[in-house]
């Protein structure tokens, strides 16, 4: 009879929040643990296909510098990074887009798949999806990075109409038709600008900003990303969270309503920020 | 920590339901203690709501037997019943539609609104909803209570189709445009069977159908249709349970996929019933 | 012969008037002597069902003072007036709105309906059509009386769409969920204006505006909506009849287009104004 | 007063097929007196533009015997008949179809226009609305006279459907792209039943099917087409109503519901046909 | 082969034009040698089914000054021009009418359905779609000849959209219903303009404009239309190709993109400079 | 003048061609050479583009196993061949979708995009496009190459009525959501027919089935699919070329109407087949 009581409690605790997000599009950025660990692949996939059944609108932006790392190796290639950046010569870069767009991408449209919902996995590429420029970076030369110009929304929104869930590879083309690679941080949150998205949700492997780094209490629930700063300034953000933050805080500039920091390696995260009260992570907006 | 997990549970149980029960048409017979209880009747209302937001199409069907003996008495006339249906004359008729139609219906309506969505009251009458020629019964004369000859669904699908939530009251006129009085149950299973409702689900002052009436572990959770008549012999079913269990095996064999017996008075019945594994109460299949 | 030119005239008279109203909503206020006299009502429920035969899209709002009155008497509660209001205690706010919407609406429904139109019962609480707050009135109190905020035309038009006639009466919810009583003429009048309407038509039991009230002769044909002030001045528009030339007036404002005053006990009036060159009663324009 | 309740009875009259014929198709047959007489065309051309502000589809097709004789004339070119076919050598079909399409046509639309709808003229050779071959008859060869094999109603469909008037001139070509003349009648009835037209109207210059042809009174008012085959051996009908009268079972065979022959030398007679419960004329049936 | 070399190249240079020209309006006036001469007009014929079947929204304007001419004279009236308009009085202006719509326009409407493509021939009268008023010119009086006050362009639209090819000819009505006469240039010109057409084509009988008339080589390819002045001025444009240039300008004021002048008297000329790279003729622009 | 009159020759051919198969699919099996040779690939990729601009739906299926082979020695890994299919173990399979999705299907994409349409890769796998079973073959294991079951076309299909090229790579999924490669002829063939295809197209290294091989002009230009059998019999059809023609013969009993081997060394060989009337290659039909 508790029982009882305490599942009809928790199902109408989400009412509010599916009616509020029924509709409404949800871009996530999957990488990370959360992409490794098979237990965590496994919850992260069916938030998802959850997510997907109430009626709101996922998309996946993926990574997969691990994958590309152990292909170049495979093939002999060693990696080289610059201040965070992978120096991408015209080699590097086909085995970049090869491996993103043809392992990672299919691999994650097909664990969606195993749950009876269709998923498409499409490249950046892809009726040009993403226009991108070379990235200018002062005193060196990272090769085929790209800086996104443009996103042309049309591919992505005729597959959310037809109800697929679209899983996006960050590779991007020139006005030449060179093909680049994107920071996926980066390319989620270029994408949920140009979509107008209710939520940005990046799946990471720590468990938000905390005020005090070895202290979960000190976690910050909310951040107004005019404050984002200041929390640099204060090193309370600092090291690689740093430029997370700030594609965070780009984000909400970009037109996203609210950017969300989670602790990917926490099972049914995604679930448990959407639809409960309390939330968890840290969540930027503006 | 605990508290999470159990949390995302819940909602993961409910996943396949919500998917399988999406754009279905639910219908509800409101009536007897959960209509009287202020606590019970918050919890039936709010299950209805979260059906409705979470992409089920809820019909209601509701009695007021109560409320029009009440009324009679009010203006000192006796309420008058043989073998359990009310004898209606011509004044008792009026009576019943007011009380129906203007009070029981409205406050229907308003209860729902009130968690902001939009309820729309009609009875049987409106857009010749519920056809009616006079009940026949051996013997006697129980004056304008009325056997459904036809439903016109094309108001209640007008309402679902620009998401309101049809309340109707169980009222209707036949071809000599004269008023006629329901049962409440009947006119649930003829409306559900019309709209091939996906379930219908009778609030009842029971657990379900027990073998054994004093012991609640004896419920029986599923009745194929074909054995009810064995159940009534066995006097399994007996008593007033007997019309409402014909009438469930009516609502199977007009269409409807399930038909249900819940406890009204347990908090969320319907809820429970709708998104859980085990699910409650005595279901009635083909 | 001169029979067949006779009714040719009258047809071909017709026809400016079916092309210019065609698709366009006429309201009708219904209420008073016409809704008692049994010959005059057939009439004017015929009148309506000629207008939305031939493409208009008519909407009934009704009143129904004498029902109620009728039955608080049968309850032995007397009915109490404070400057034309009915001082609305919540018991005979209850048993004003189960009249109106329980049974004078649901009986005009049933007119309509026996000259196989699809007719629609609804009242201003069904998908919060009419909300109200208290009206204020200096000096006392008279309770549940509502002065209307907004319209919501959604329901309206979704019947309208459909090919009912809707029928509504002048019941109201405020943002607490509580019910009040509102004076049908206003109620007309707000609706009226709310659906842009073409025509609002208030069947009263006087010819029109009169500039001698013995005298039928007098009756002015076109009234300015400028001119009601100087006019009440004058004291040609006095008495009961000020209220209602004000509710003209003022649905001339909320955007309706023409307002007319007929005498609801001439048979066929509505017709006769619509659908003839001279038109009949007294017109308000801007 | 009485002139009040006089046109109020007529409005009613006419209401039960205002509702009947809201939508319907009505192809009239223009041709003959109809079409000579000012004060008459002016009569006729009103009917029209009535039943189509009521919501009907009227269609024309006409004739222009007398037109083309007076052309054929001017030019000095005799017309010569064999049993009331012209003959139509190539010459004589150029200038019937000029005259047809060129004249008569663009007269009957810009006086339909005159009121303000739009009319659109074509020919059968338009969109190739009728595919005709040579008309065989036994023993002669009256030339470019065609049989009709096909009406493709696409073209007029589409003018209905954009709520424009079609005037059709009775012309068509064969499979080698030929012109030939059509009877107007013949055309009037094939297209009607093309059409699945609710009523098929010839306007003649007599009062209908007379049993007596000097008494008024013996008018026939229904004939069921398998009676026509009786009438004409009876010599009731003789003469040039044979074809006509024989057209009018054709058209009925070909799926039209009603067809009339009407008097087109009394004004109004389509509207009195079509929105009065006696009707005038003869009206053939099934 | 090498011949599969020369035809790839030319389905190759087509391949841009085909492109840019899918779903655009191509207005072509079509009048003089090309209507006259048997094979160009096969060619002319062929070029506007072919722009059709590739996807473009070919729309015909023709004259027909000779056929009127030869018209008037078997009926024994002469014609009459003062400075290149023809004097149009009432018997002239019918007649006028009669030919061009109900002969030229039907036969072009015929050669066009020889290739399995429906052709609607209609006139300006038709649904209203060349509004004119009388032509004023200084010092005498013309008769019926039109100005252009409105193209209407609903009907050319609806034939456009269901995939009609419309076929217009050059007549007109004023507001009291009289018929005008339009010079067929100028309509084609302001029918074009109305449609905001991509192209305009005049078929001449002249290879374009000429810096010396004796000379193809001085063909000028591109005039933009402030120019046309200074051309005149020059004597380049001269003689009966100064209306025609102004013409050819007016339509670009009128928003035509581009208007061209081709030599009718080649076969294909619309094929080829609509399809080729060089194209061919003088082509206006702004 | 000369080559103005051959390329209006060229276009005026092509013209039935282009009417004939508007809005029709062709699926192009691209592979061999016709992937390698740069000035050839240029020629497949333009004549793609042609085709989708004039009104057809071009489905592009592309094969890769140089490209596989090349990785895979890349990664010191040996490709194994048992009767012409590659032995393929979960690593091969692997790096087989990789190169497939990632590289071969995105390098075409972007070659189509040059030109300014929007093309969209796909494998297979998303939406469930390709439902496989692993080959089972007698004797031996080729490990994941996979039997079609059923093609889901409801992706493709939106990408097409969307104006997306869909590019399709040849990898599939079973039941238990394992990867296979697919024979890309075999695939075309399966899509092909589930779209129900105009033409499937097969670029080979030869010009057809020719008679005798060393003689050009010994060309089969059609071969009837019941012929198939015979000419293998003969020798006429033999070594690789013979699973090439049962491919085609199977696609033609799955419903495509015509199947070619073209000439993929030749220029603009697509082209000229489909836009010319004596086509070119061997067409086989049912």
């Amino acid at each position: 009879m508790q029982e009882y009581i305490e599942k009809a409690k928790v199902l109408v605790e989400a009412l509010p929040y599916i009616k509020e997000f029924s509709g409404k599009i949800v871009v996530i950025k999957y990488g990370g643990s959360a992409m490794v660990d098979e237990r965590i692949k496994a919850s992260v996939i069916q938030d998802i296909v959850l997510m997907k059944l109430v009626g709101l609108k996922p998309v996946i932006v993926h990574g997969g510098g691990k994958e590309i790392s152990a292909m170049l190796s495979k093939i002999g290639k060693e990696s080289l990074f610059v201040n965070g950046l992978r120096v991408t010569d015209l080699e590097t870069a086909e085995v970049a887009e090869m491996v993103l767009s043809g392992k990672v991408n299919k691999d994650i449209v097909q664990l969606i798949q195993n749950h009876d919902l269709d998923a498409v996995g499409i490249s950046g590429k892809d009726a040009k999806t993403l226009k991108v420029s070379k990235k200018e970076i002062d005193g060196y030369d990272v090769g085929y990075v790209g800086d996104i110009d443009k996103v042309n929304t049309g591919l992505i929104e005729t597959l959310l109409n037809h109800d697929f869930i679209p899983v996006i590879a960050p590779v991007g083309t020139d006005d030449q038709g060179d093909t680049y690679n994107i920071n996926a941080d980066y390319a989620a949150s270029a994408i949920a600008g140009a979509l107008s998205a209710e939520k940005l949700i990046f799946l990471t492997d720590v468990e938000g900003i905390l005020r005090d780094v070895k202290d979960s209490a000190s976690l910050i629930s909310r951040i107004p990303v005019q404050d984002v700063p200041k929390l640099i300034d204060e090193d309370i953000i600092s090291g690689g969270m740093i430029p997370k933050a700030e594609c965070c805080a780009w984000g909400i500039k970009q037109g996203v309503k609210r950017v969300h920091i989670l602790d990917g390696r926490l099972e049914h995260s995604v679930l448990l920020e959407v639809f409960t009260k309390k939330g968890i992570g840290t969540m930027f907006l503006s």
